[in-house]
């Protein structure tokens, strides 16, 4: 591995970093730029597989869409492999969804395997999956005391929350 | 971007890093030397918003000094643009806080839009700020057989769980 | 720091990573080679104490082996000293174990004081060990409605959940 090598590395990093700030922000059109057009995806195991970049935020857009679903997908541990034009990388990710609307925890982790490829000096995603180590989800409303002291969409960001 | 211009980022990085480790770890001492003298944030969407390096560290100190008062913030997801002497960073946050003296769990998400300055050959915070993507709370003494098994404080750090 | 510096930061960085993708995906084979021979352990503030990497795998394989114990390591924040053969890395973990088994979750957050050695060219880890921020667990039957939706090995790593 050289310095050059981790240029390279870097982007690819921010590429994946965008990928997922897209998502929890609601971007779709931000989202969709940053795949390969016959990019194709295996979530959760190969249980969600869609192919083209067009099936893809569709199944993002529709499943994530709602304001009242918000997520944080949080990726670590990168091990990307450069080899030219294409990269692989390995990631370890844990997310968080609050749906305020079915009033729902959702917390998970798991390991992706991805492809990029360069496509006009750019690091696109050619192939994004995960497979999970587990999954749990728990109804909020049995959470005797649980509130909602922030979001995105309802409250601007801001916490509802007193500090001294 | 050149390998030249990583270094810089890792430094950005480490300075992050060790805000992060100040605040939880509190030593706000420490903290305090990295920020520049006329620092400003806007935390929580800009609900809370303080001037000068003074003011916040005092907000942080107020609000998260007592040793009761556990958190953990995460960074992720860096996204570090250099220009010249100043830079701008984006990031992911999460952040857990499990408070033993009032007896609640807090979770939440956020992004990060910090600006950053070198001054005398070091980085420093010239403005940190998040908004929230969601947050909530629930007290942990509705949770039926919720126990506490470690603290920096209470246990020296220990685990009071047994090991085979 | 030079760009060298970064590729050598990399490849520690690397190995961590391993290190923590081995223990939740319970390969300890691979886990063992991660290790010089001579390896100390000191994780939970100095609770569990293992010499010799032979005592740390088979410590981490026995209390960590059934595949009801499923668990997220996930390190951030790395501050990485290198000096020649040997370097340093202080860590921010955050740690969740889901047991479907004793049906418990357990979460916590810590920080890592590493060393690594270089040997025959590859990073091995010569010390690990971390002090607890905290940590508490609760028993999932107490929590209404808490269903386990994915599991790498009951599931083959997918989610039960329906998507549209």
């Amino acid at each position: 591995m050289t310095p050059e090598d981790l240029v390279q590395i870097e982007a690819v990093k921010r590429l994946k970093y965008a990928y997922l700030r897209c998502i929890d922000q609601k971007d779709f059109d931000a989202l969709t730029d940053l795949f390969t057009e016959d990019a194709t995806a295996a979530y959760s195991g190969g249980k969600y597989v869609y192919e083209g970049r067009r099936a893809i935020i569709e199944f993002i857009a529709t499943n994530m869409g709602r304001e009242a679903f918000h997520s944080s997908h949080r990726v670590h541990h990168p091990e990307i492999e450069l080899d030219g034009d294409t990269a692989t990388g390995r990631w370890a990710l844990e997310d968080t969804v609050l749906d305020t609307d079915w009033n729902f925890l959702l917390m998970g982790a798991a390991f992706y395997e991805d492809r990029y490829r360069l496509v006009d000096g750019a690091w696109r995603i050619e192939h994004t999956g995960y497979r999970r180590s587990f999954e749990f989800m728990l109804p909020t409303s049995a959470l005797e005391g649980f509130s909602v002291t922030a979001s995105w969409w309802a409250t601007d960001g801001q916490s509802t929350l007193p500090v001294q």
